[in-house]
Order: C-alpha cells, then sequence, then structure tokens
C-alpha cells in the first residue's frame, strides 16, 4: 500500500559552506536560474547558448570554438571527455596525487583503457621529469590528469606537462573542477587538448552543469567516431569512420552538432543550469579571470595566515597547494568530527572532512567562489578558534582573526 | 588574441511554450531552485533526498525504495537504466513506434546489446499479442518500450505487456518521460521493473533531473555488478562479480549507494535540480496523481476539439494518443513555420514542429504540466486561428476556441 507523504516547501538552513565545495552559490547565479524557461530552438535560446560559448572561452583562457556544457555534474563533463576519446584498447597515462586520480583511472578503464599510472604520496605533486620519462616508457595517445585535486588539496603544475606532451604528440585531458577560477589555468598556453570543470567550487554555481573546452585536434578525433541518431538522420548526414563510443548522453561528437551551427537535437539543454552557467561565467568575465584568481589567492592566503596564527599545523606541500582549499590537521586529543558539528550546528558553518587515507587526519577549509571574500575568512576562523578552545584546544582567542585581519591590512 | 565579451543578464522573452516540452516551469519550482545551497552530507540535505525519494513514489505509483534521481536530462536516465543492466551481448527487444524508440535502441547497442526491433508505422501503437509473439521468438532478457512517443503523440498501452514480461520472466524497462503524470502509469500494478523520466513534460519543471525508480527484481541484478570507487574504498567494501558497466556517471550501483543510508560519495549532487526535482513532486503530491493525471486529460481533450472545430485534422491513431501532446497536419497551402514564426513573434506563443518522417507535415501542440490549463488552450487556439486566417485558411473566427470553452461548461 502506497503511503501519502506530504512535505514543506524547500526552506534549508542558512549555512555559510567553507568546505572543499559545494560552496554557497553567489546569489545572482540562483536568480538567472529562476528565470522562466524557453523553447531550446527559440533564438532567443540559441544566442544564450553561443554567449555561454564565448564566456567560458575567457574562463578556460581559450580561443576553442568547441567550449561548451555537458549537461551533468563535473563527473559528467569528466565522462564526456574520457568516453569521446578513448577507443577500447588505447593507452592512457594517469598520474595519481588524491582521489581524483583514481577515479580518472577508473572511468578510463570502464572506457576499455589500458590504464598506466604513475603515484606520488597524498600530499606532493609530480615534477615534470617523471612524467615525462613516464610519457616515453608507456607511449600513452592521452595523458589524463587533475590539477587541483581536493582531497589533497594539492595543485599540479600543468604547464611544463603540457610542453611535454605536446613534443611527444600525447593528447593531454586536465580535471580541472577544483581548480579553475581560482588558479591559473591556461588551456591554449599550456598546450591543454580537453579541460572540463564544474560550477560548484570557485564558479560559484550549483553542481550539475560541467563547462569544457576542446581543442582542435581533440575535437577533430572526437568527430571521426561521430553517428548521427537514426530517428532525426537524412540522407545528407554523414557517420564517421570508427565504431560508435560506448554512450550516447556523453558523445560530444554529438553534443558538437547540438551546440553547432546545426543544432542537430539531441537531449534537451538543461535551460536552468544553462542559465546558471551562464551567469556564473558572466561574472567572472566582468570581474577578470585574472582578477578573480587573484581574488582567490589573496582571501586564500589570509585562511591560511589565520590558521597558522591558531597553531594549527597545514598538510602538504605548501609551495604546491591550490589556493581555494587547505588542508588542516586535527590537533591531538581533539575530535575532528566533534569541532565539524559543533561549527555546524551552533555557527551555521560546514567545514569538511576527508576520504581515504587523509580520514580523520585532516580537515579541508575552502575559500572559493561567492565565499573567496574577507567577511567569511574571518567569521570562519574565529568560530573555529571559539570551537577548540572550548575543546580544551588553547589558542590566544581572537589571534587568528587578527593575523588574517593584519594580512588584509 | 582572446576576445573579451561581455553580455547582460539573463531576461528571457516571455513565452507560452504549448509544444511537445520543455514547458514553462511552475513558478513554485523555479523558486525552490533559487533556494541558497548546503552542503551534501548536511542532515537537511540527505532529509530533502529521501522525501524526494518518497514523493516520487507516489509520481511512480510504487513501492519500490529505489527511487532517485539521475542528475542529467531525461536522456540521462534512460541510459543510466540501460547501462547499468545490458550485458555485452544481452538480447534487448525494442518495440518502434517513433524517434524515441530509435533511442533506446541506439543506446543499447552502444552497451553492446543484441538489438532485436520490431516497428509499427508512425501514428500506431502495437498489439500486446505481437509483442508477446516477439517475445517467444527473441527469448530477450530485457523489454525496453516508451510509453509516450512525442514525435508521434501515441501512447503504447503497457498494462498487459508488463504481465506478458512478468510470464516470460523478461525484465520490463519503460521511457515515461513525456507520459508520466500526464497519462495513467502503475508501476508496481504493470510489473514495470525500472522507469525513467524527466523533469520537462507533465511534471512541470526544466529539464536536467530524471527521475526513476527500480524494482527489485531489477536493483539486484544491478547491485551484482557494482564496484566501488577504488579512491574511496575501505576493507569493508565488496564489489559485485561481474565486469563494471561501461560508465561511472550512469553506474546505477553506486548511485544507490549514495542515495542509500551507506551515502558513499559519487558525484556532487546538483542541489538545484534537487531542489526543483523535489518540488515538482510535491506539487503533484498535493494534488494528487490520479487528479494530474485527470487534469491533462480535460485540457488536451479540449484542445483537441478546437483544433477539430477549426477544421484541422489531427494525426494518428487517436484511440491511443498521449493526453499531452496531439499531432495537427498542416493545412495544404499553408507553411507550417511561417505559422510557428508568427504564433512566436506576434503571440509569445510556441508549438512544436516535428521530426523524420512527420517533417513538414505536421505541427505538435502540448498541453501539460504547469501549462495544462483552461486560460492556456484558449489562448493558443485563437492564436492560432487568427494566425491561419490570416494566412488564408479560412474558418469561422473564434469557433476553435469557443468549441474548447462550451466543452469546458
Amino acid at each position: 500500500m502506497l503511503k501519502q507523504h506530504s512535505f514543506d516547501q524547500i526552506n534549508p538552513p542558512a549555512r555559510l559552506l567553507m568546505g572543499p565545495g559545494p560552496i554557497n552559490a553567489d546569489p545572482r547565479v540562483l536568480r538567472a536560474m529562476s528565470s522562466q524557461l524557453i523553447g531550446q530552438y527559440d533564438p532567443a535560446m540559441t544566442d544564450y547558448m553561443n554567449q555561454t560559448m564565448a564566456l567560458y572561452r575567457q574562463v578556460f583562457v581559450t580561443d576553442n570554438p568547441w567550449t561548451m556544457l555537458v549537461d551533468g555534474t563535473s563527473r559528467a563533463g569528466i565522462e564526456a571527455v574520457l568516453v569521446s576519446i578513448i577507443r577500447p584498447g588505447d593507452k592512457v597515462l594517469v598520474p595519481i596525487f588524491g582521489r581524483f586520480g583514481h577515479l580518472l583511472c577508473e572511468i578510463a578503464r570502464r572506457c576499455r583503457a589500458q590504464v598506466h599510472t604513475i603515484e606520488v604520496p597524498w600530499g606532493e605533486v609530480f615534477d615534470p621529469q617523471r612524467i615525462d620519462d613516464a610519457i616515453q616508457s608507456v607511449q600513452p595517445r592521452l595523458l589524463a590528469c587533475v590539477q587541483g585535486d581536493t582531497s589533497t588539496t594539492m595543485l599540479q603544475p600543468l604547464a611544463e606537462i603540457g610542453e611535454i606532451c605536446h613534443r611527444h604528440d600525447v593528447l593531454f585531458y586536465c580535471d580541472a573542477t577544483a581548480s579553475i577560477a581560482g588558479n591559473p589555468l591556461h588551456t591554449d598556453a599550456w598546450h591543454l587538448d580537453a579541460v572540463s570543470a564544474g560550477l560548484q567550487k570557485c564558479l560559484g554555481g550549483p553542481s550539475g552543469s560541467s563547462p569544457i573546452t576542446l581543442s582542435e585536434q581533440f575535437s577533430a578525433q572526437v568527430r571521426a567516431r561521430k553517428h548521427v541518431e537514426q530517428g532525426i538522420r537524412n540522407a545528407q548526414h554523414q557517420d564517421g569512420d570508427e565504431e560508435m563510443v560506448y554512450s550516447n548522453y556523453f558523445d560530444l561528437g554529438m553534443i558538437m552538432d547540438y551546440w553547432g551551427p546545426e543544432r542537430l537535437n539531441h537531449h534537451t539543454e538543461a535551460t536552468s543550469m544553462l542559465f546558471g552557467a551562464r551567469e556564473c561565467a558572466r561574472i567572472i568575465a566582468q570581474e577578470g579571470i585574472d582578477q578573480c584568481v587573484a581574488r582567490h589567492q589573496i582571501h586564500g592566503e589570509a585562511m591560511v595566515k589565520g590558521l597558522q596564527a591558531m597553531g594549527l599545523a597545514l598538510f602538504g606541500d605548501l609551495a604546491h597547494k591550490m589556493s581555494n582549499v587547505t588542508g588542516v590537521f586535527i590537533p591531538q586529543g581533539i575530535d575532528g568530527e566533534q569541532v565539524r558539528q559543533l561549527l555546524l550546528n551552533d555557527f551555521g558553518i560546514e567545514i569538511g572532512t576527508s576520504f581515504g587515507p587523509l580520514h580523520g587526519k585532516i580537515w579541508r577549509i575552502g575559500v572559493m567562489g561567492y565565499n573567496a571574500r574577507k567577511d567569511t575568512v574571518l567569521t570562519t576562523l574565529a568560530a573555529l578558534e571559539a570551537v577548540l578552545n572550548h575543546l580544551g584546544f588553547v589558542t590566544t582567542q581572537g589571534s587568528a582573526m587578527q593575523a588574517a585581519w593584519d594580512f588584509y591590512e
């Protein structure tokens, strides 16, 4: 027997989200998303799609024509890139420096790639020479690498690696979900062939849309595998020479036909998410992508200064830390989850726990997107310090917030 | 050289969307989506996830515990169901009565199924006996069938087919994207093993979230293929016995672990879309699913009465038409696209064109979701009649609207 449930309207508690993401959306993004819908072939809609492409070229710092959205979370963008390029048996090299490197491997394996990996301990990044050596030994078709892995807070330098891939004629894909707009990323200058992202980190929107960009070389190889759906094909349509990729939803050849001038019907574009994604990029374009990155660096550093002033030890190689996430060792004798609960329930502030080998050892504190601001940094430091003092980890109350405030001066 | 673009804020033109979908979202859904975000493991968030499951059980008329959202458009839900159940070489039978039957075939082929099809001409549906015969001859593991195919406006009766599948021990999956909440659908009573949907039709929301429900039998077979991601696995985690499915994003075994009590991290839930999907179902639960279907039937029939009073011929087997979409033959001597342009530009009303064999022959007029109302039907009929008269297809001006108005009396 079916039970009838009725629930109240959505009314989420007020939260300041200072974890590794998602973070609070910029209110302008939520307002854009509350706009009424239009048809998917309405000229106003296709204009918005074209504008979204232009705006994300600024975010990715690229001239790539194929810069568009995949309708799903950031993981959807990763899978769309990998499944569209990988042919069964292709060699893929993945440098793993955290959880999301493992994810790239797993998705590539599901595409039936032959996956080769190199690893560094969590908290470190790769020396470019090591990647060069691995490329020469493995001779992969594709190098797939995370830029900023929130699981470790590390930021892999990519500029030299792009140069290495270019020299060895290896395609280079980067998952920039957690790093983009908070750390420098130069798609064209760094020879990145494909980059994917998500809205819920430094872009300041909700999860659910994944901006991607593809180089000319990459998109040409994807197009060679293109197939037009039987229900909409006509005599003019020509398929690529290769076997269909494992996914229809993530077939970038089809998604290009939908975003391109032919406007071939594929999925029904997620209009509200597109409105949100466009607004995220529009806000960044207004600020300037370089200014946006600089803002993350300033507020991220203020958070670091405050945490250090509290006497907390920070995790990992600080010379290669993402600006927008900081790993903090949970002090001895302190219950990390109790701290998170007190922060959430009494201060309305969320900070992050951690995965895998770091579980129970560090908190992850994010300063990103709409929340990369002076007030959020000061408020979070004050609350964390109060909670730690309350639990017996004694600091000079107020010193952390003061150190950050001094840094801003 | 990167060109700098700046664009205005989102400000879509006012449109009354009376095509085959997407249609205007219920304003309550857009308001729910404009709520600020919360963390994905915030108790408030996991409560909203559980409530969303309960609410969609009412929409699908099922007791299935595994009733949840796939983060993507309706096509994402289709692919998640198919890729999670199909093993390479499995026999899948697809009865095709329009474009979306072809889509099910294509996705199943990409999952490396052995796909068998039966077809009827566009505008007809299948006699259950024919499906029974095909099942006995093909002996498939899965029958995959669309309920309402907007490309032809036809609604395939499913109750008897469910009984047939049950008798032959064949899994039965139904794509109810375009039909659900506008036409009867009884997941449990009809022995449906998996059903997928989308928000942008009768559910009254934007595209971008796909509610699905899985029977006990179906979910058990999916679980047998489960794998836990390496980056988050621990010694307690056990993988299924079978090879990993082709997709990580659409691996329903993983998505069940995320929505279930274990709350294993997978994608970052698309919070705004979840808020919207929950509100769509909440509104329907308030109205009652049967009342919602009845409302679609009343307003759909009013539209039919009006179109017929205008002297227009309707497409297909009217005894098996979806309540929420009507195919209308474009009268001889009338340019169908010119009519659509005048309706859009001068009246702000969008009606649909059509695909494949029906392209240029019929319009498709939708009455669904938030737009299944008396005022939208009357306004659309009046505008269409005015445009047709203007272009020389002479009717008694006002007769169509009057016929619908009379019907409502």
